[in-house]
């Protein structure tokens, strides 16, 4: 695990003015930053053919990396749970993170680790024999629900659709198996909506496409213990909401206990805090979401915080 | 769906004497076909960052497709069912396939094609917005256990790992999500074994990573009704069953009865239609497999019936 003498770091001195459109995004590919249009893996590495991979996002937001070590931490048991290990350090992972930052030149950009399994030996079919691949990318800061979509009140749908079952799947161990998360965006869109949350198989609602999810009734605020991601944003809307006198339970959270709550809102590192107006086409409490909009301004604020973010 | 003019079909005049090592391989990428170690996607393909794909492979050995239909059949109807369409009609991909074979000088091959849901646009997480892309590629023909193997008995472990369920991912569109599958495998050989099978939440075995599974019970045959890919050598195992004079079964099997069941085999692309000798590391039966042996025999010589199998 340790970065040994021949791990190759990045080029700090990368021109950007040498590719034209560096703003869109840059790689990290075989030990080199290139743009991100030039970004590729092999069609023969397991972490496309067998989805074996784990990976995790950071944002940057005006030249700041937020909560980056909550994420680190993240990523290594995530590499570590699938029997993972690559050649750079933490230390040199954070390193390679800033480099590609600073050579797309985005002040508020979403930036991606992940390990592979890597290329099988040839006619292997086994896992142990695989050299594991770290890869990365910088692209500009995206949304789950955009401000403007906020204003004008997201739409989610729970979908029948049952999440991957932490029997089959580790939902602590961030991954790329979403065909589920994608049947249920359709249907999202096929009723209206703009976004999808999943059920476990007891019709509780899980989380939906890279977000987690939670309901506020009174002074109290649920969120799913189970089934779930353990997202950053997630934790640091149970510490701002505890901050502002809320009481946090993580528990079971049955469909019917979105539609009877006083607030409902997402979380991601794409886009924060998000509230959501409409479930299942019902209006949520009185619309105006007062508690998730006192939050929403916390997070954001929190990205000045020196203990939880750090300039790239 | 249908194949425009600007569809570009690959030359069939590709000259293997520029590239050392084409016995390796070939990729189909953007139109062109290329040395596999050159065959790569674009990491921010949502086919690798959401696993939102589909494939299919089909073998071709002493030159010769084997039920080519049937795997193209399955993979237009997995397209379909992920709302995916692509450029190529299902006689440019045949052509496509049999140009990269043709390409690779290979005379036995594993020939995979690929539609992957495609990049994202600038900002967008709307997979409807994606066009959709298709990639191939042929390698040397591998199996899950090699003849060798077979001959030495292929030890199987019944995994308490619970294969994704069906109400999350629709297991007869072909996929990629094995994160379960490769646990099941890592949790074999830590048992000395090499394969896992994979059980449902009821404790019914259902498939391994590319294999599906039989037992036989005197005159009797069973194979897992549901949670499974319909696998093309699945259905030739069982229409050779039945040629034999046995009687087929798709049903629940618990996974007690693989323990008592007088033949144990597994059927997949890779490899055909193999014995396993040990389950849990009890062997199976009297070990020497004889209905399988005759299936594997009938198996093989069905690779020269003109009905099933096709010059390249």
């Amino acid at each position: 695990m340790s970065g040994e003498a021949t791990v190759t770091m990045p080029n700090s001195d990368y021109n950007p003015a040498v590719h034209a459109n560096l703003s869109n995004g840059v790689g990290f590919i075989e030990g080199e930053i290139v743009p991100i249009s030039e970004a590729k893996i092999p069609i023969l590495d397991w972490g496309f053919l067998h989805s074996d991979a784990t990976y995790d996002v950071v944002h940057v937001w005006n030249n700041r990396f937020f909560r980056i070590e909550d994420h680190l931490d993240r990523f290594m048991n995530s590499m570590e749970k699938l029997n993972m290990a690559i050649d750079f350090d933490r230390g040199q992972i954070r390193e390679i993170l800033a480099r590609c930052v600073k050579a797309s030149g985005l002040k508020d950009a979403y930036v991606e680790m992940i390990c592979t399994r890597g290329v099988p030996a040839a006619n292997s079919r086994d896992p142990r024999r695989c050299k594991n691949r770290f890869y990365a990318f910088v692209v500009p800061f995206s949304w789950v629900a955009t401000r403007q979509d906020q204003d004008r009140g997201v739409r989610l749908h729970i979908s029948s659709v049952q999440r991957i079952a932490p029997q089959s799947v580790d939902p602590t161990i961030k991954n790329y198996h979403w065909l589920d998360l994608v049947r249920g965006q359709y249907d999202a869109y096929a009723e209206g909506a703009d976004l999808a949350v999943l059920s476990d198989m007891h019709g509780n609602v899980v989380e939906g496409a890279g977000f987690n999810i939670f309901a506020v009734t009174g002074k109290t605020v649920v969120t799913p213990s189970k089934g779930v991601l353990k997202g950053i944003t997630r934790k640091t809307a149970m510490e701002l909401s505890e901050q502002i006198g809320l009481e946090v339970h993580e528990r079971d959270v049955p469909a019917a206990e979105l539609l009877s709550a006083d607030e409902v809102f997402i979380t991601s590192t794409a886009g924060g805090i998000m509230p959501i107006k409409f479930v299942n086409e019902q209006l949520i409490g009185n619309g105006l979401a007062e508690n998730t909009v006192r939050l929403r301004e916390l997070y954001w604020e929190a990205h000045q915080d020196p203990v939880l973010s750090q300039p790239v």
